[in-house]
């Protein structure tokens, strides 16, 4: 059987096709069996003269979450060749949180033309889910969901769901409230596995349930999905009415986006919102080079340090060769320690308590790492430097003293890779940051130092 | 109001206290009031003595969902604590990929209990699971899911979930099957929802739908959750037969492990199964010496380079100092560009065929990254190193080659940078391989290489 990608990629071909010799019927007959994803990532690649004749195919519901699914340039694009007529049939499909995250990447003109489209409920729920802070709960909740009483009946919370679960987006989890106040969670597996229609509501919800405040950190929302295998959390506010919903598919956003964030900074990088294929050089220039900037100034200190014997290695330049060994070798095992700090603070491994433990483990593992690398790099060093390019600069001692400053490097790299994250994070910093372009350079200066201070006693 | 994780840690509190007092009545009753996940986090820091102990004031289920939820050093205590009776009941309420995960964390010993112990049809099913590859989605799905047939009506079918479902992981999306083969998809939603209680179950499924062959790789499937927004996704074998399901909460946890090892790899590590607390430094040593080692030995190439050039740099020593700035600039600007753009491949925003735009967008970024800290480095090169440190060996001319090399040196390793990842994902190796590690390795050889051109075509 031919996997899904290898399907699309075909059908993808065929609409190419179909497009150019203007079959419309055809294209809207294949389109209507297609997932909304996959036609979002076809109508990405059309021109802008296709895109709104071809989207005017679509049923008005496939079209919406097709809508849903596309890039904010091409979502521009459409809007602004929609009527207004056009733009309030797509605009009434969409949820919530999907109009929200529309609004939010449009610019302001488009936003004003959106608010006054919308239904006024929509419109008053996409303004109060404005006002919560970037990145917290309130600001990726949907405030539709399906909410019962404490006295409705089994059945009458099945017929309440029949009558009113079209428009919600999730129906799974039901919302028992009282005076808006959140009294308890029943899921539809439950009240459908109920043995009698005539039990009511309050004897079979949850009443120890967990719940997010609106000001939560949409990451810490996110990993909770994780950790407890919810379908949808409750968002409450200050106090404690309920206002809406997070579900597991923007949990799983948020944690796709939280993780990018991660990598970024740990790469150096300031975060960005635009991916790869929609930033342009000056973009990405711009979440680059503060990052270049900084770490190639306090390389500065590095030049010092080896200004500072340079009457030294103006003797012995052998001794430059093995710099750049000592100095990567000592960043890669740094960055090895940081980073995996780093991950299992993200994941919630490990907290500040366990930093004695998480150095006390570093050390451990740096001994055998400096020690295996120490020996290994003693023998290639007497065997490539001496025996096989005979180079007479290179003794004995020589070898022994750069050994032992790549063990001592390996042990500091680590001991300082392990437990800056860790303090970062104590301080409220993001601890990715703390990542191999920071641990490096520090590491870089440390190893310089350690390298000229064992030459120093040893060879002259 | 205060938040989940705060009033977890009271409760935890708490029950130390309750437990030095033995007051195991109140420990029930607060523990039955628990998320399994939080109980579970309580249990793997009691003792070995206590944890039997405690674990049996739970009530069945909460105890089976707790058991999923612990470290498998605590599960295998526990079980080895077990009388044969307390395992069959516990493992009675597991669900079958559960059951496929303890399996695969016990030793061989524990194994023949649990399979001994594990009622017939689990025992098959667990035994059938095991034999898909590791990684593929055969060997994350579940074999519980609710079938429907084609001929029942939205009546007969509610009512057959509700006979049925109790077992069932979810009970959210129904499988139409005819003759084991998958016919289409219906959501309980669109059960609940539908006008009729006589409309028959294939006038509202979905045919249109998407599945994942068992051999399908595990991170593919993760993937197309989030692209899709699933509760669950059906599995069928070569013969277009259905299998099993896999439900979003396993695409998490496959998401999060998938993402660890990226970024383990990333920075040269051999990707790890156990946690961070769980790794002891003889793990860890095994998973970061082989990168170390191997970048160990590929710096020779570096030492050579430098070695070729021993004469110039005797005479010149100054030019050392700038090695390790122009080598760690070099080495931060292409790892941003591996970075994102492995991110980028393993998000599938972009594909092989997108390598000539990415290397011109790339090289369009170094031009403007390189430029600017070539200008700022020269900046800083004539302040600080003549100005302030008076160093009669910087000279305007030795300033210039730094930051000539320095905008070179930048333009090569975001080309290359960006590259390899994309190539090495052709080729069929992990693009993740190509990050910070490799990529310094590689642009420390070519940033000497052509520090040392420009400095003989100028200087000498």
């Amino acid at each position: 059987m031919a996997d899904h990608n290898t399907i699309t990629a075909t059908v993808e071909t065929t609409l190419k096709t179909l497009l150019e010799n203007r079959k419309y019927a055809s294209i809207k007959d294949i389109l209507t069996t297609m997932n909304p994803a996959d036609i979002a990532g076809i109508f990405d690649e059309l021109d802008e003269q296709q895109l709104p004749m071809l989207f005017r195919l679509l049923p008005k519901d496939l079209g919406a979450d097709t809508f849903v699914e596309m890039d904010p340039d091409n979502q521009q694009l459409l809007i602004q060749s929609f009527s207004d007529t056009e733009l309030k049939a797509v605009l009434n499909e969409l949820y919530v949180d999907d109009a929200v995250d529309l609004v939010e990447e449009m610019p302001a003109n488009v936003v004003r033309r959106i608010l006054a489209q919308a239904a006024p409920d929509m419109r008053r729920d996409i303004n109060q889910i404005l006002r919560y802070p970037e990145d917290s709960a309130g600001s990726v909740m949907t405030t539709e969901y399906v909410w019962l009483r404490t006295r409705m009946t089994v059945g009458e919370a099945i017929k309440h769901i029949r009558e009113t679960g079209v428009d919600k987006e999730t129906i799974y989890t039901c919302y028992v409230t009282e005076n808006r106040k959140l009294m308890g969670l029943v899921s539809i597996k439950d009240l459908l596995l109920a043995k009698d229609d005539n039990t009511k509501v309050s004897d079979i919800m949850e009443t120890n349930f967990i719940s997010v405040n609106t000001h939560t950190d949409q990451e810490e929302v996110a990993q909770m999905f994780s950790k407890y295998n919810f379908l949808a959390i409750p968002v409450v506010d200050s106090e404690g009415r309920m206002v809406g919903i997070i579900t597991v598919d923007d949990a799983l956003d948020v944690l796709e986006e939280e993780t990018t964030e991660d990598i970024e900074i740990m790469a150096g990088m300031t975060p960005s919102d635009k991916t790869y294929l929609r930033s342009n050089p000056l973009d990405l220039f711009a979440h680059r080079i503060p990052w270049l900037m900084l770490l190639m100034i306090s390389a500065t200190f590095t030049g010092l340090i080896i200004t500072g014997f340079e009457s030294a290695l103006s003797q012995m330049v052998v001794l430059t060769a093995f710099i750049p060994m000592l100095m990567d070798t000592g960043g890669n095992s740094g960055s090895q320690s940081s980073v995996t700090v780093i991950r299992a603070l993200s994941l919630g491994e490990i907290e500040f308590e366990d930093l004695p433990k998480v150095i006390l483990k570093e050390i451990a593992t740096a001994i055998l790492c400096g020690a295996t690398l120490a020996i290994v790099c003693f023998g290639k060093i007497m065997l490539v430097d001496c025996l096989l390019l005979h180079n007479p600069e290179v003794t004995v001692n020589v070898a022994l003293v750069v050994c032992v400053t790549m063990a001592m490097t390996v042990i500091v790299a680590k001991t300082i890779g392990c437990s800056l994250p860790i303090l970062a994070k104590r301080l409220g910093f993001d601890p990715a940051v703390m990542a191999s372009p920071f641990i490096t350079t520090i590491v870089d200066a440390l190893s310089l130092l350690i390298y000229f201070s064992i030459t120093k006693a040893v060879l002259f």
